[in-house]
């Protein structure tokens, strides 16, 4: 019943290993199908290795509950969850432990638009939520992990259609888009552009964000109504 | 007569340049028979690329001599032998000179807890004991390196259960666990864990460790009573 | 009509890749055919994995216009133009955001010639361009991009068959060479020596850049009248 | 007549690339032949990729010589010659310009011995040479840096046969060892041991040398009378 979906999140997850975003199993990849109102996940703990389509657990997004799969879901589940209920275009969310963008959540600072591969890709600083208060741990743990990470977004008026990562203070990357493979792909453009964000500090502690003319004309060019990029 | 021990041993041995944790011969891998009352470990100075099950040296844990194999054991075998003495519960040991634990373990500093990824395996910061005194150094040498480990853990109250890796100052590192292959597991996270932290410190001199309660959260969804990462 | 010189610029485009230059789409080779006066670009957001001889556009110098090839060229396009109606000798250019090049011209910084490697190259620091103002980036900006190039070399009285290599401020790096192939090459050496001259800094913050006389043996011994470097 | 010498010297230099050791033609590997008086070396900016035993150029140690192979050998060669010449022990010599190595001989500085990896290998930092005079520049330059080198170890007090390692200041590495295979070793060690250092010096700028009794018993356990590392 859901196998195309279970499919597209297997292979969508089998690209985290293959573009080095995960050490043994701390990342997954989940998939949406807004009309049947599911989405797909990797299971919790498993190898990569062996993960194949029928091991991808299917939850229902009004309730919650596992509508198919054998396995348990990833112990991050409903943060995919909340996301999911609460921004209505995104097609795909990945959460990994890479190396460079969990630095900068472990440092808890916004990643600045330091250049012009940032701003490709979005036209703000990468946000990193707050360190989530005690209350919010003890609750419902990932639950509330996809609150924190929303009101960041409410609170720095982002949108997450244009703005398609975030950093979770001392836990590490979500990112998401319009399907697991664009999540994917956001995951590794996030990691290296922490990683020469991190370079750049080093080489110059002063080093200044793009002004906004030039974030502008990389994000337009892209991603504005006249984007001349790609092939269209 | 101890050649699934044996195999068990040249397995998770060869699994350390599969994860880039070992340079030429700096490692090796020993797995315990708690019933027979020994352990196999790598013979000293072999490379791994030609290493295979019978090569491997089996010490009986009561005398410290060697009861199978042709070769000379590790000699780092001593420092195996006292921590399988002390610490009952552990399967395998592993020692590596990989490059970032090496790195914290020459600083001399613990690691602190900066994120979920390592409060996911241990609720403390990494260990990193003191620098042996001259005493020990001119003693046997091994031997008194693995007191030094049980030293560090007896003063800082940590449990060799809970905590599976430690740093010796100015030497790398060991970890352990319930057999061979999860004390290289615990080797290859040990080993992200210190370059996180150390790209943690250079983008934020001044980042705080996790707080108690995201620390205990994380531990215990993966190590509580109530865990509930992967299968089971 | 274009044949040859789209494999040519095909078979570059696949080295940035298998030199670990690019993520994705990031960077492009051109080739220049000097006798027609058109060069090869690589089409606009194309992935490495299937680009083909025939995906090549060829654009005409003089006129800046399409000449071969169904799809649409680079966005970086007029900024090779430029520098192929500047600079007469160059047959090749290769733009990417490779990680250390990338980080240095996010600092803004000129990459000093802290040692020989460097000088084997080039016999002074790796020009860093102003950041463009606003003006620039909201004209046509890919050309302005050639023009800052270009004006970054008069400033500093560099000679483009010289000095093989810029970095655009908030950008990322530009190379050139007598043909694609050797762009590519200055584009990896290029990386090398931003790598090296990042760690320079951070093992001795006051590390002194070569003396005149040691930067052009160096220089000479490979590139001067009397160069001994090579088979020749 | 030489082929055996010159098949050796081919292996040894072809572990370069599959160390990691060399980008493009950035380095290379001699073996001696002490009988026969010559050693052989790489030729002159020769791929890698293509390089065959019968490229391999050998030279007279007394006279300088070129007496087999057509290529023009390295234009280090009289670095090596030098070398060989005034350290009788030595059989082969690696030259690079590894990243990490490169970086400590571009900030002119002595790698202190930070850990018993270090300690392994060589008991005393490892040394980097003075810059070298305008004089010995303006000379025979490849000569005068074997002098610089040779003039460093007499300096120092060092032994070329306990310490197979040094920097040339602004320029890079060397090692050597007692066939070209050691020396590759070394050079492999050296970087290494280098990327260490950069890390321990990050985490904590403060962070001491071994003390004597420990760099002692690291050294003499594997290289003393007494030494038990290894399986003789």
């Amino acid at each position: 019943m859901f196998t195309k979906l279970q499919e597209e999140c297997c292979k969508a997850n089998l690209l985290l290993p293959e573009l080095g975003l995960v050490l043994y199993t701390f990342g997954n990849v989940s998939c949406v199908d807004r009309e049947k109102n599911v989405f797909a996940i990797k299971p919790s703990g498993v190898d990569y290795a062996n993960l194949k389509p029928q091991d991808i657990v299917v939850v229902d997004i009004a309730t919650g509950n596992k509508v198919a799969g054998t396995m348990r879901p990833s112990s991050d589940t409903n943060t995919h969850l909340e996301l999911y209920r609460a921004w209505k275009n995104i097609g795909g969310i990945v959460h990994t432990h890479s190396t460079c963008a969990t630095a900068w959540a472990q440092a808890a600072k916004d990643v600045p638009v330091f250049g012009t591969t940032h701003a490709d890709h979005l036209a703000n600083p990468i946000p990193c939520t707050d360190f989530m208060p005690d209350e919010r741990i003890k609750n419902d743990y990932e639950t509330e992990t996809g609150f924190q990470i929303i009101d960041c977004f409410n609170n720095k008026h982002l949108s997450p259609d244009e703005n398609q990562m975030v950093l979770v203070a001392g836990h590490g990357p979500f990112t998401w888009g319009k399907n697991g493979e664009q999540a994917v792909y956001n995951a590794r453009v996030l990691e290296e552009l922490c990683k020469m964000a991190l370079f750049t500090c080093q080489i110059n502690p002063d080093a200044a964000p793009l002004k906004a003319s030039l974030i502008a004309k990389h994000y337009e060019r892209k991603h504005g109504k006249n984007a001349y990029y790609g092939q269209k």
